[in-house]
């Protein structure tokens, strides 16, 4: 905990924060698939190539939880983030083989207190995961539960 | 392999197809937290006791595996299905906690032939989650690219 933690008040409209990597083994994407996915292409070399993804490739649900810790480990581990109501948009835009290391990035779209609790705001990241060529493996927009240092008291600066 | 294998011709707009069971225990939801989502209230009981979720509650992307495995077995598995492009709209409406059973089911929304791809179908499914009280814990929905048994020739057929 030797680093400052965010609140509320920290993550400005626009503010882009970098993840480090994860390298993706194809262990990993196996015993993944196995407890979660077992779809054949997320099972087997042979199957994945005879597959729309082209190789073993990572269950979707998979690279939902590898950016997960590459968020919390960027950014949501020191912060006042209590939780998420959900996730609009998700693409899966280009399959995550085995030996594919991810990085990425999340960026502050749009931010709000709650009127219905004054200590609280939804703020609304677009999370991008990126392989080590630079493409877009995944993103979406997801509102995120960050309480603030400050609570808002005014009534004028709680509304709208 | 027993059952009959669905292709896109199979989903008919408004079929609803029912999931099995799952229980989810306090040692799963802690080695998926462990993993991918450590966040205290996913890890500890009393640290969930004084989070928003009252609990020890899974990450809402542990839910999302306990759903891909639940849809798996109910209809993925016995299908043309392919793979999907993302999601819509997902929810995490309610927290699941240790010792909760989930089941639910998916709900085949729309349905199109691919322009470019006149083999391939893509379903639009809401997918439903459900606690033992049947209450909704999550919903979402999510696009399939599914295969069709007899690809459609006429050009009529596979445009608009």
């Amino acid at each position: 905990m030797a680093d400052k933690i965010r609140a509320y008040e920290d993550f400005d409209v626009g503010l882009s924060i970098p993840y480090g990597k994860k390298l993706v083994t194809a262990q990993e994407i196996i015993r993944f698939a196995d407890q979660f996915d077992p779809q054949p292409m997320h099972l087997d070399e042979e199957a994945g190539k005879e597959s729309l993804l082209g190789g073993l490739a990572a269950s979707g649900w998979h690279t939902c939880g590898i950016f997960m810790r590459l968020a919390y480990d960027a950014f949501i581990k020191h912060s006042t983030a209590q939780g998420a109501p959900g996730v609009n948009e998700l693409r899966w835009r280009l399959p995550v083989m085995a030996g594919d290391e991810l990085t990425g990035f999340s960026t502050v779209m749009e931010k709000r207190v709650l009127k219905s609790r004054p200590n609280m705001g939804l703020i609304t990241f677009r999370h991008v995961v990126t392989n080590q060529r630079g493409e877009i493996a995944m993103d979406m927009e997801n509102p995120i539960l960050i309480a603030l240092r400050n609570p808002v008291t005014g009534q004028a600066e709680a509304g709208a």
